[in-house]
């Protein structure tokens, strides 16, 4: 099968490496990367993005014929950072019989009575699947840590529970992709101020979103400490500037295209101890 | 919104009345409706199709926004029938975020402990999703009837349980629309054939196939009773011609987008008691 991304690892820079300090502020939310920020770059990260969806879904047919590896997507980023909209624009197109978006809300009486892992293990996609986490177990130390919900013992306890969740799930053939949709605080304003001032935006209006507002650098000093804590080797977390739309989609389709080709799944095998040149229909 | 389908019904055709006998050799699997059987015909259909496709994106983003109703989508047919494919056809191109698809396969120990309709109860669609049901609780008074393992007094008691269960469904607010896709027994010959002879293919194989086809006629009095006994106003059967594939994509992509254009649904109204003249962003 022709992958038309490019060799080499053009998204190495967003990677997050691990051991390593994070300070959000050296990466740019209004980064484009290789692609000028006007129309013309656009378009041509747009048409770029097109193909490696294209490409996305043949792969993921071959990961469902197969079935016997997975991929999780992680998707986590301030409110308005475009969770919901990077899986319209990049995974609208893929058979969705092979791919399953759960998305976490608030935790139901049940599920605050186990684990935090719990109700997120699941969840976890099959063999065959692309599983999307429209937010995920981080935010049990996220949103729980910012507003003091949780100690900072728990949650430095719960940074190692998560890495040697992740590390079950990888261990037994599961890729994990971890996206932080980065956007500027300007930004976030922006949206905010759309979905007031278009009334056909309104119904997505949140006055919470506000409240957390408030609280922005509490949450990127939170998303630091847990992305530099549990980015792995096997369980990356990517930076991605998400500004602009166009060029946010390009890199988390980037990042997904790579990660199918790594698996380097072919057709499945026919079924052992069938003879084909005997077989005959009546 | 506009909706491309043509006003009227022509698809009434293929609806199954409540109360009426169904003979299936009356439904000819090689229909295509208006179109001819030619290249021409299949280019028009597929042109149909994919303004009919387009227009379900829309409308599902808006059953998702809104939140109040949900569709569920029952897929039943012979092996080969062309379920994955109908999924793969009409469905991709939705955002998976909406759209929950749902296989059912031998059932577990757990589930053959409970009554047949609890593991598919779990399933149901919830509201602002559309769930598709690839096999379903039919199989129990199909697949089980035509091989005697339940009794028809079993299976008769089934199809009234299976009646009350829809009707609690739509009666939730969850849309239920039942696709019977009607192949012939020469093109399932064509089909497995195909399977045999392409090495690309061979990995689909099953050989338990065969054994279900040599008892075809049973299977299609089985289908011919449920269908009967279970067709409803508000949960209704459609035999879908589907011998060829453009055409049975049309017919499914069409009656799903009346469904979903007939629940009337609108941009969502803005939250209650915010006054968005005053609010500002900080």
């Amino acid at each position: 099968m022709k992958t038309p991304f490019v060799e080499g690892d053009e998204m190495e820079a967003y990677r997050i490496k691990p051991g390593c300090r994070l300070a959000l502020k050296r990466f740019d939310p209004d980064d484009t990367g290789a692609y000028k920020k006007n129309e013309d770059g656009k378009a041509k990260a747009k048409a770029a993005a097109a193909e490696l969806i294209a490409a996305l879904d043949q792969m993921q047919e071959r990961l469902y014929a197969n079935g016997t590896r997975a991929l999780l997507i992680v998707l986590q980023g301030m409110d308005t950072s475009g969770k919901d909209g990077t899986i319209r624009s990049v995974m609208s197109g893929v058979n969705p019989q092979g791919c399953k978006v759960v998305s976490f809300k608030t935790p139901s009486a049940e599920e605050l009575a186990h684990d935090f892992l719990w109700r997120v293990h699941q969840k976890a996609p099959a063999k065959g699947l692309i599983g999307i986490f429209n937010r995920s177990h981080y935010e049990d130390v996220l949103i729980t840590r910012v507003h003091g919900w949780v100690s900072d013992k728990v949650v430095k306890r719960r940074f190692d529970q998560i890495k040697e969740f992740e590390e079950l799930l990888t261990e037994s053939g599961t890729a994990i992709l971890k996206f932080f949709l980065h956007i500027s605080k300007d930004e976030q304003k922006e949206r905010l101020e759309a979905r007031i001032c278009d009334p056909e935006k309104r119904w997505k209006w949140n006055s919470g979103d506000l409240e957390e507002r408030k609280l922005w650098d509490d949450y990127m000093t939170a998303f630091e400490e847990v992305i530099a804590a549990t980015s792995t080797d096997q369980a990356p977390w990517y930076i991605v500037p998400a500004n602009r739309k166009w060029y946010r989609n390009l890199v988390v389709a980037e990042v997904v295209v790579q990660a199918l080709a790594a698996m380097k799944l072919s057709t499945p095998p026919a079924p052992k101890g069938v003879n084909f040149k005997k077989l005959k229909i009546t």
